[in-house]
C-alpha cells in the first residue's frame, strides 16, 4: 500500500522541482491542509550529513555502488526521522527528489542497473512508496541553463557531470514513468512556472477529498 | 574464491585487534612480505569520512538499518580504493575489523538479523572475502577496561553502549566462527600480548608458502 499523502517531485537538474514543491505546498496549505516539505538527499539531520558527502567534492569521489548505498542510508534516516512521523500525524509530505532519482542517477546514468537499486528499494522503503510522483520533463540544455543561472554554491557535483549523463537521466525518468503509470505522471516542465503549477494542481486536487 | 592474502581481525572493544594487526604486519614484513595495514570503518578517504559519522555522536543517532548501510557504503569504498588494489599488486592486507563486525554489531547486537546483513554482504563483497579471520575472544569487562584505560578521544560511540550489548556481541562472534570454521579462528585474547601474537602467527605462518 503506497502512502496516499506522500508526493515526490522528480526530474533532472534545473527542471523546477524545488520551485514547484514550494508552490504545491502553498496551494495545499491554502486548502487548509498540513504539509511537511522535505528533500533528498537529506531531510533529517543524519541524512543531511550524508548529503554533504554526496553533493560536494570530486565527480569521481565515489564508486556508483558506494554512492547508491549512501543515498539509501540517507533515505532510511529520512524515512524514519521525518517522512513516516509526518505521514502518521496526518500531514501531506512533499519531497524534492526520492528513490526515482537513485534509479535514474545510479541505476541508469551511472550504470549500476535497475536490479540492484530495486533490491535496496525493497530493503529500505518497502511499502512506504509515494502515492504520486510528478516527473518534471525538460530538454537537458534548458534545465542546466536554469540551474546554472540560479547558482547553488558548492553543491554542484552532479551538475558538473557531462551532457550525455544528463541525456541518459532524462530517458531514465521517462522509462520509470512508463513502468509505473499508476504512481508517476510526466509534467511538461518547459512551460511557464504558473502553467507547471496548474498541471501539478490538476493531479493533486482530486486527491484532497 | 576468498582472497588468500586478505586477513581480518575481529572481536569486541579492547580485545587487542589494533595491537595484533601491528604485530602481525611486523612479523610478515620481517619474513620479507609486503603488507598493507588497514581498518574499518574507514581505510580510504571516502570511507574515513563515513567513519566519522559512525563512531562519534549520540548512541541513538542512527537506526540500525541506516548504520548497516553506512558501514557497507564505507566498505565498498574501502574495497575498491584500498583492499582490492593492494591484493592485486600482491600485498598481504591485514584489516582491523571487517564484515563480521557488521554482522555482530548491527545483525545481532542491534537486532537487524543475519539475513539483511548477508544480502548486503553479497552485494558489496561478493567473492572478495578474507581467506582468514582471527576472532579475538575476551570477557566483556576485560575488554572494556582495556579500551577505557587506553582512551580513544571522541571515537567512543560504540564503547558507550551498555554491557548487555557487548555480551551479545561476544556471543555473536562465537556464532560467526562456528558457522564458518574454514575461514574463522577463535583466539584466546585474555593471554599476554606476546602469547596472542604467537597464537596468531601459528595460524598465518603455514600460509606463507
Ligand atoms: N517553469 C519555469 N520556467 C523558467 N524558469 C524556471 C521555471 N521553473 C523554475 N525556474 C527557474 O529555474 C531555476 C531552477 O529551478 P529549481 O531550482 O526549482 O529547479 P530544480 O529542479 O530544483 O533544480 P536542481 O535539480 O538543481 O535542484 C530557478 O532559478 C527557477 O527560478
Ligand atoms: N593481550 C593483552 N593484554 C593486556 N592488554 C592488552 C593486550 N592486548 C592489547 N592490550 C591493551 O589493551 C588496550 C586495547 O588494545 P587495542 O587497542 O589493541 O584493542 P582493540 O581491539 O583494537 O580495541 P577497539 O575495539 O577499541 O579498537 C591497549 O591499551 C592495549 O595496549
Ligand atoms: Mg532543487
Ligand atoms: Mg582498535
Amino acid at each position: 500500500m503506497p502512502r496516499a499523502r506522500f508526493i515526490t517531485l522528480e526530474g533532472g537538474e534545473g527542471a523546477g522541482k524545488s520551485t514547484q514543491v514550494r508552490r504545491l505546498a502553498a496551494r495545499l496549505e491554502a486548502a487548509g491542509q498540513r504539509v511537511t516539505i522535505t528533500r533528498e538527499p537529506g531531510g533529517a539531520p543524519g541524512a543531511e550529513a550524508i548529503r554533504h558527502l554526496l553533493v560536494t567534492g570530486d565527480v569521481a569521489r565515489w564508486t556508483p555502488k558506494a554512492e547508491m548505498l549512501l543515498h539509501f542510508a540517507a533515505r532510511e534516516d529520512h524515512l524514519s526521522r521525518t517522512i513516516r512521523p509526518a505521514l502518521e500525524r496526518g500531514d501531506w509530505v512533499i519531497c524534492d527528489r526520492f528513490v526515482d532519482s537513485t534509479m535514474a542517477y545510479q541505476g541508469f546514468a551511472q550504470g549500476l542497473g535497475p536490479e540492484l537499486v530495486n533490491e535496496l528499494k525493497e530493503i529500505v522503503i518497502g511499502d512506504d512508496m509515494p502515492g504520486l510522483t510528478l516527473i518534471l520533463d525538460l530538454p537537458v540544455e534548458t534545465g542546466l541553463a536554469r540551474a546554472g543561472s540560479r547558482g547553488q554554491g558548492a553543491e554542484d557535483r552532479y551538475e558538473r557531470m557531462d551532457l550525455r549523463f544528463h541525456e541518459t537521466l532524462r530517458q531514465a525518468f521517462e522509462t520509470i514513468a512508463k513502468n509505473e503509470p499508476e504512481r508517476c505522471v510526466m509534467v511538461d516542465a518547459s512551460q511557464t512556472e504558473d502553467e507547471v503549477a496548474e498541471a501539478i494542481w490538476a493531479e493533486v486536487k482530486p486527491r484532497l477529498s
